[in-house]
């Protein structure tokens, strides 16, 4: 099928034969079924191998954290869907899953291309972090766009989830560069916006996440993964114990009426 | 909001207050966060409860075996919506999703409930398994329809992985009466159709799943919410290394050509 | 890229070189564009040629019929997702147009394929519509199940939809055997069920679209396509007057309130 | 279901009673089924009243020059979720249109946006067109950014369909300010870049939906609204002659040998 002006169809990961299956370069059912959790499968897909204790320690904490956030547009999305369609359960989580973009769970995005984009060079340790964080929030003031990553509007003063996250990257070993510089541009918003702007959940996990090497423009799918499971969990709500077509009626009628 | 004769929304998920995020009635950040795995978060979203040891085994065995399957149908709609949308990673995780259904992932659903409509009643114990997979295979074979669960166009003559899930089942005490029926259908249709017909993967975790108490209406959300896993690996592996270009052209080519 | 046992890829939908674009036999550019409309298009990507005036008055009504229907779950899901990510039109349709699954916009199919199968033979012109009627109506009766196409919950007792079809129908000679049978049912559902049981829009497209030859797999996609039109409406509407928001703030208080 | 703080949900989109279905404020069964097209009721969607014959000739055209470009990612994204739930034709369709993103349909939108956050204010008609174009030229040169709507891999010199729809802006009065703005960017992107790059057809579309009052947030919808219809004809044409099956395969057995 290749010519010699084709590129070469490759791909590192998975294929099968009669009788082995092999991910990532490990079989399936010999060294994985039955021997790593979900979550360091996960960190197998990404990374290319499976993950040290602490490693799975960390990339099992971010991961769960963003699994469950109750009645978000995203659930409310699945479940009318699910409605409209009870026989695709796949439709009904492609559809919550299609609201994680860049108002809610893609914010995490964009603060681990600001960290990635700032530490990306060959200098990343020699690098002034608070002379980045301050470059980082200047050019944001000056655009007149907040900074992915810092304050909530329901937890104040702090974000519980973030410093649960960053005790943990310390106590495993990720709370190196990425970090740092997550804290220190919340500092320096502090300083020039005049109030509290602590790291919320999504910087936390932009942050740690770019401890792990994992791109940028991937750490949405964190939230993806992590909310397709959330998903199925409303969906199994949805079907024992309906809300849509309450949620239906009561907007058609609202709507409808003059 | 709510009016004598509105149902109440109501929703056990999830929630949150200024300082505490409830996920399934555990606090998400002293409970969960940092102490219980990924599979075992999904478990608690889909059963409402954290899982015993030998319960967290069984269900990541089952979730693991659904997240990586190579070069598929489902990856490939993946890639190729990365081609055009690079800015929504979810939406290239969504279009992968949508091919988890009936041909694919989504037999696991038909596997399932066939086990547990002829196991739902109150006399799940006392029922002839044997005599039920007599009927199954029956019906079936009137209907001319293949049965889900048996079978596999390239793990012959058997599916290695059906064989662990069913090795983990027995060593977990998951290896109960669905089980034991999927075997029966299994052994019942080869003396049917006279030839080896064993249980695949998809029956292996049909089973299990029923085992576990999930109702077969949101059984195919356990390989969705695997496989959302496994296509963030891919669109990484596409973002490093990208075949969608070059699937497109080589289609396109000879697609066009006279 | 072919080998002798590999299947050539070959489309007839459309086609490029630098200097002309053809879609479906026609020269988008010197035949299409500015001299068809929407709707004819729509014939011509599905029936590969395009309609005369007649045909284009039946499949244009049909269309237009189902582009609107107001606040559907479908359209709620779409704003939602479009609250989570602006960034993604695509996204929000493709949310939306995800729940005309098998409860609203798919029973067309349903309605479609009884019809088809019913008068699928060589013998369509000879059939006694009466008698496969009868039988259909019997067949759904012992099944428990509720004939596609027939009776409306809010459009009583007749859905004026399918009567102003059903006349357009009879003016443009669309008015065959099919339609003829979808009649038939309805008297015979009737008698069966002792109530009116009216055919509603559903069942009108399903027989209309069956005497244009529509096969009944793709019939929702008459659904899906006139529905992609209502949702970029509703999302237009909700970029310029925003529901989502308030929407998912009243469920979100009312479900996480103890 | 409203109190004192709370936003009223109004929609202007359609509504229903037992015997009226209204949409944008018309009657659907009086007034549009069977009288207006199907590009015209898209224009009804989206501006609130039906279009003037020459509205509904220019609109038409647009909407006609979006729906069908063959084997793209888009449509392979389509077939290959087709493949895997063919019980689900709205998630095809869904998987299809997540790929009209930033790379292919979306460019239409930067186009658009382009046009009217230059012509945006209230001295719409005293701008100095050609100052104007430099200004956008200098700004994308300075960022290395491509200009959206200009030059095109295939159609060379001209992009046919750009020249087209121009004419057809001509004719119909729709040749205004955004036009002439559109025209200006490419005359003086060719002086700074030294070589021709014409309008292509996203930036004629781009010009002549802001000359239609279109906002530019939601011009990717005209390529969304559009494409669904091409993706039914393709999974149409996958029904009845397959590809999927062979380009999976091909693709499988490529990437999966060493």
């Amino acid at each position: 099928m290749t010519t010699s002006k084709q590129k070469r169809l490759k791909s590192d990961m998975g294929s099968s034969t009669a009788d082995r299956i092999t991910v990532r370069g490990h079989d399936l059912v010999k060294d994985l079924i039955g021997k790593v959790s979900l979550g360091d499968m996960a960190f197998l897909e990404l990374k290319g191998r499976l993950p040290t204790s602490k490693e799975s320690t960390m990339f099992n904490a971010i991961a769960v954290t963003l699994v469950e956030h109750g009645m978000t547009p995203s659930a409310i999305a699945a479940r009318m869907t699910y409605l409209g369609a009870p026989e695709s359960v796949q439709g009904a989580v492609a559809a919550g899953l299609l609201g994680i973009g860049d108002r809610f769970g893609g914010s995490v995005e964009e603060a681990a291309r600001i960290l990635q984009e700032a530490l990306g060079g060959s200098d990343r340790d020699a690098a002034d972090l608070d002379e980045l964080a301050r470059r980082i929030v200047a050019t944001h003031k000056e655009r007149k766009r907040p900074i992915a990553g810092l304050g909530h509007p329901v937890h104040k003063p702090v974000d519980p989830r973030a410093e649960r996250l960053f005790a943990i990257a310390s106590e495993t070993g990720y709370s190196g560069r990425f970090v740092e510089l997550m804290k220190a541009i919340s500092v320096e918003a502090a300083k020039t916006h005049g109030r509290e702007l602590p790291v919320n959940a999504t910087g936390a996990i932009a942050a740690i996440a770019s401890e792990l090497d994992i791109p940028w423009q991937v750490s949405r799918g964190l939230a993806v993964m992590a909310r397709a499971i959330g998903l199925v969990g409303h969906i199994q709500e949805e079907l024992q114990d309906p809300l849509a077509a309450e949620i239906w009626s009561r907007i058609d009628e609202e709507s409808s009426s003059q």
